[in-house]
């Protein structure tokens, strides 16, 4: 199965769900939200459209997803009121893989569509939600039909590991490794880029085709400062690997299965972030930024938890759908309890706990 | 709690569930095909759109939602194919009430779309298929963005049961049944035939305004032939009541319960369909047609079940979350128990046991 069918945050609203662990995600939404607003007022700037295509790329489920599109209804809605013109019909579209809990987000809407329209009056006008199965990496909308599209912590995974990670003879090239490591062969680091800059162009040629001209486009994703790819967020991709080593090392986990798993994630550089936007020559770079965010996402002990749970637990509702797929439902608890105390470990010596997250605001050329 | 909230099919593929329950919607559909494919037709009879805009309201999710979708584009692929150009691309919207099960749905798109690419080869698509949750007594898609819409066994739902039942001093004026019956007071029959107007009403208003000049739309939904709305599907109710009282009788259920409880269904005679649609002023009908089929959807004693318990688990797959949210979870099986006995025992009886299905095809007025 391919990351289609298994990639997916933790469902529910559970302890390990990603409803209950997605502070990083919404720390990264709250910082990256003064240049969303910034792109819809320049679209807004020209004329007020009748009707807007706005698009949430990789919007999951849970407390993030809806307060996204509720920012945006915000700025749409509030721009309108000061320049005393009805807002435009909004026609706001959900995008996820087909495994995303779309029941989840769906059941919450005829409250929040009620609260909108106590919130903003009759002025308001109508806004048509829907949710879109697919991904990114391929056609999701009709020619021509989009305004603004945004994708948030979605665009570091790619839409497979890449191939070629073992040789002819059956011999892998990144061995006891999840992710490109200080350790891993220099192919690695390659085979990693290239499927990076495979998935990109598609990702850019599939909204080019899909944005009218003058569209805009926010992506933020983790990426990396320097040319080095095992800085920033890989190092928490090491500690899963030793994780999973230590598991090898008892027996509980195949050794073989260790070697043949990749993470389907690539932190790019900004240079090979913005190499790729030009290459594909669609969009235009109108900013592009980069901020540092906490792995803990800005955890102040409220819940009695330490750094390890609190980092383990995120990490687990995003990536335990793959894993438990690839090495088996019965070893995750035993895996991520290693996990978080790794974590606490690397926390208690001082080293870096950062990622990069890189935001770029495009506009659709014409 | 509303309709929006309780009215969904039974969700899964278990025993109960509305996918291994929904043979006479199945049989509905495959009668109502060729009025589907002459519509569609005639939509592409004066040009092939580049962009061709299909809704399916009331989707539900099983083997009919996408059986329903597959045929369509079936039509559409073979018209073009036959004048030799290339299909339209189609935007296909899913809709059903927000409780639905769409991650079913979603769940079975990529093989779906994977059969469909081999199917219909390169010269087909692209095809957008997108899930809508919502009632379709209100608005649903943007201005002017429907070509074709469809709804097949779901407008014989009301937006909810007909207020007014209840008298000023408490006492109810439906005493021990569920949808209008023999002795019922005749305000009962007013009430749902006014819920029904209003309803409808605002149903077509939506529609008129989605849609394209000379846009088409197919319905199909339980009727019945005579003025007496009694007759037809209205037994399946009445013997419901009388599952129900016979719980109440073994103080199972509450008295006040069932008087309290009424359906949120009205199976229209024609001409009171045919006047709502005239009347609203909308839509011209095309074509208008009925057709008689068994409560037990053409069962031919394949699976071991008598007609009793087939119809049984038809009915209850459709209403239980709506019984099970009035009366409790834990009478649902005691109920449907009884409620089966007294199918067969009607069927033992030698008494009619059809529906009464009514598809009426209409054009947009320019």
């Amino acid at each position: 199965m391919g990351v289609l069918e298994i990639l997916h945050m933790n469902k529910g609203v559970g302890e390990t769900s990603y409803a209950m662990n997605c502070t990083v995600q919404s720390e990264i939404i709250a910082t990256a939200k003064p240049i969303v607003e910034e792109a819809i007022l320049k679209i807004l700037c020209t004329n007020i459209p009748s009707s807007l295509g706005i698009a949430d790329l990789g919007c999951s489920s849970g407390p993030n997803t809806l307060s996204l599109i509720s920012q945006i209804i915000d700025i749409v809605h509030g721009k309108c009121n000061d320049l005393g013109c009805r807002s435009p019909e909004l026609r706001v579209s959900l995008n996820d893989l087909p495994s995303n809990d779309f029941n989840n987000i769906f059941s919450s809407l005829p409250e929040f569509c009620r609260k909108l329209r106590v919130k903003k009056g009759a002025g308001f006008g109508p806004c048509f939600i829907s949710g879109v199965p697919g991904s990114f990496y391929g056609r999701l909308f009709p020619s021509r039909s989009m305004d603004f599209m945004h994708a948030s912590s979605s665009l570091h995974w790619l839409s497979q590991a890449p191939p070629g990670l073992e040789s002819k003879d059956g011999l892998t090239m990144n061995k006891g490794k999840v992710y490109i490591s200080k350790s891993s062969l220099s192919n690695v680091f390659e085979a990693y880029l290239e499927q990076f800059r495979k998935d990109m162009r598609l990702f850019l040629e599939s909204r080019s085709e899909e944005m009218v001209a003058g569209g805009r486009m926010v992506l933020s994703l983790m990426g990396r400062s320097s040319f080095d790819p095992t800085t920033e967020s890989a190092n928490l991709w090491e500690l899963l690997s030793q994780a999973l080593v230590s598991l090898v090392n008892e027996g509980l986990v195949e050794e073989g299965k260790v070697d043949l798993f990749n993470v389907p994630y690539y932190a790019p550089s900004i240079d090979e972030l913005a190499l790729e936007i030009q290459s594909q020559g669609s969009f235009m770079i109108d900013r592009m930024e980069s901020f540092r965010n906490g792995w803990d996402g800005g955890f102040k002990d409220v819940h009695g938890m330490s750094h390890g749970e609190r980092v383990g637990k995120m990490v687990r509702a995003v990536t335990e759908s793959m894993l438990a797929s690839h090495f088996g439902r019965h070893v995750m608890d035993d895996l991520f309890d290693r996990y978080e105390k790794l974590i606490e470990d690397w926390y208690s010596n001082k080293n870096k706990t950062e990622n990069l997250c890189v935001v770029v605001s495009l506009i659709r050329k014409d």
